[in-house]
């Protein structure tokens, strides 16, 4: 009960055992145009560019940045946690020029403060993250997509960490590029980063279009006009030419990785959008009212909180570690340290796809409670299972 | 039996079945380290920094010229097929200065030809493909790495093809940094890239070491006075300090690839180096004789082919993708393609690590023979079986 990643559905983890294909073999390039349309799906898209990137979910948010953003492009990255100042630091080696704002960890960005500092900077593209696990917090996105469109501003998403747990509207919401992983709420390996991006990406990857030697013939098919791409396992042209029709060989797909992505997008859809939402944000509130039941203080501002992860500050005198590694070691259950400024502060706890079930929020809420008893902490283990309880029965 | 991703050991697919653990959870970190110390015998090292790349072979290329190249820096790469042209082009990407000298599909370099250009060139480094499925020769490596250590050159090898199929070693050829993938001779499934480097090496990425903001505390640590390597995932900086005991959080480990690799390695240890590269010389030596026996040509110098992957001539007049088609539709077997100069005029078929077996071998002479036939092509496939047979029972 980390923040990722998370135990695997077992049907997920049957699919990895399967007997690998040939990559060329019509049985598996069928199972790629599968997955495509599967993760149009999850996505909530038409894009045709809508693949995979093998390699954990920073592989896709750098296969996006590295191919959409060219040197000297201006980037704005709204910083609210962590994986901010990785988008930032991502997009710097890029040789991009990097414009950060700040929030204070625990809270977001107003879309007003955002606008403002487009208009203010007037960037080539806008990278956010939609759900920043270090934090708990989940930026809302609903208006951002307008405000870029209407100043010409391309909008990347990392939505690694709510996927399949909280909305995410690639097409109603105009996000340009979406990059996630499967070791969230999809409950999948990590190791695997779907990424799906829309016309107006696919032209300024166009432009930097790059065919290897030896590949075709003894004369190259034509490279488009702007600069290459620094990096070759994560150029979006190549993988898009890969996973098109014309199969133009780039790396070898990575086989039972994507029999696992397929199989975690069918059992995601199987259980329908609203219901998957509805599942986890029911977990994330029994959660938090069994902790607020053991008098501990749950982190963030309340409004943004993710549904998928909950912080929660390691009460005055208590040792956060020692407390961790006793859940590790009597309940089996791990739960999560945290990052940065929040490190030795704050617990998270997450609960996510296969795992974000009322078992585990109630079984992790007596571990706690008692294991907190032992360290003397004097809450009631019972009525923190009782409050969730309540929650989920209809409180 | 195409030239690779192949057939996956039953014992790795089941590895990859098994649930995941959290990536700092001491089960796992324990499996990490055990999974370092067998890929050190795997790769015939006593390197510290032996690691695995998240990412298909491609991936472990690019970590490890990415992180060792600085802008500007020479590298010499000698291009004898298709995947030495994409050294030269990762590199190029890296933004060195990059030389290329070339040889004919089907011939490898004489040590002393690369041994003139590293004297005429004086790379900072040079970057060589070990066995190049493309064309299917092996370059000799037993006399490059005295060469590159007497000039001052750092030596790359890219042993994705030949690693537990051929005989590598790392130390004792001085090789600085080898990559690999698993999904030639070590029977796993595409998608991780086994990397070792060493101590030159090691040098050279901590002077661009680099520790992302947020994830240490408000005073991040010091950072070296080298450039930035370019990319975040592929920096081996950060993937040395995440595999060490430090556990400096990078990405998340793909656990199931993990599984995977650590399976991989041990079966290859429990059959051993030399009765496994003994298994691919003699399935290499029975193939050979059955194409010929079915008056078929072998493509390449005989001196210097690849055991595990094996060129021949498309028959004037015989339609190769029909017969690829036909091998596939009526006996499930894939043989491969090829690319560049040689699209359309020869097939290659892989004998690589569990495929590598007389069962395969024989049938597939027995069904490429019968297909032969029936396209037009006069030759007896129970004499190919039989000259097959002939080398497996001590010819």
């Amino acid at each position: 009960m980390g923040p990722g990643p998370v135990d695997v559905d077992p049907r997920v983890l049957r699919a990895m055992s399967m007997p690998l294909l040939g990559q060329f073999d019509p049985h598996f390039t069928a199972y790629m145009n599968e997955t495509m349309g599967l993760y149009r799906q999850v996505f909530r898209t038409e894009n045709r560019a809508t693949l995979l990137v093998d390699g954990s979910a920073r592989a896709g948010i750098e296969a996006v940045l590295a191919s959409a953003l060219a040197p000297g492009d201006k980037v704005l990255v709204p910083v609210f946690g962590r994986f901010g100042h990785l988008l930032a630091e991502i997009a710097a080696r890029c040789r991009a020029e990097v414009v950060t704002i700040e929030t204070q960890w625990g809270t977001v960005f107003p879309p007003e403060i955002i606008e403002t500092a487009v208009r203010a900077h007037r960037p080539m593209l806008l990278a956010l993250v939609h759900g920043d696990t270090s934090t708990t917090m989940a930026q809302p996105l609903e208006d951002i997509g307008q405000i870029c469109r209407e100043l010409g501003v391309v909008l990347y998403v990392d939505a690694t960490a709510t996927i399949a747990g909280m909305a995410l509207e690639t097409d109603a919401w105009s996000l340009d590029a979406v990059s996630c992983g499967l070791q969230k709420c999809l409950s999948g390996p990590p190791g695997c980063a779907p990424v799906t991006v829309n016309e107006r990406v696919e032209v300024l990857v166009r432009r930097r279009r790059h065919v290897e030697r030896g590949l075709v013939g003894p004369e190259d098919e034509e490279s488009g006009a702007g600069p290459v791409i620094q990096s070759n396992y994560l150029d979006l042209g190549m993988l898009i030419d890969y996973w098109s029709e014309r199969r133009l060989n780039h790396h070898t797909e990575a086989t039972s990785m994507l029999y696992a992505a397929r199989e975690c997008a069918r059992i995601m859809l199987e259980e329908g959008h609203e219901p998957r939402q509805s599942r986890h944000r029911l977990a994330g509130r029994a959660l938090a009212a069994g902790l607020g039941a053991l008098e501990l203080r749950v982190f963030g501002d309340p409004a943004y909180r993710m549904p998928n992860v909950t912080g929660v500050y390691i009460p005055e005198g208590v040792p956060g570690e020692a407390v961790r590694a006793a859940l590790l070691e009597d309940f089996g259950i791990e739960i999560g340290t945290s990052f940065g400024p929040l490190h030795g502060r704050i617990w998270r706890i997450g609960t996510m796809g296969y795992g974000c079930t009322r078992v585990n929020v109630l079984s992790c809420l007596a571990a706690l409670g008692t294991t907190l008893r032992r360290f003397g902490h004097r809450a009631s283990p019972h009525e923190a299972v009782a409050a969730a309880r309540a929650i989920y029965e209809g409180g």
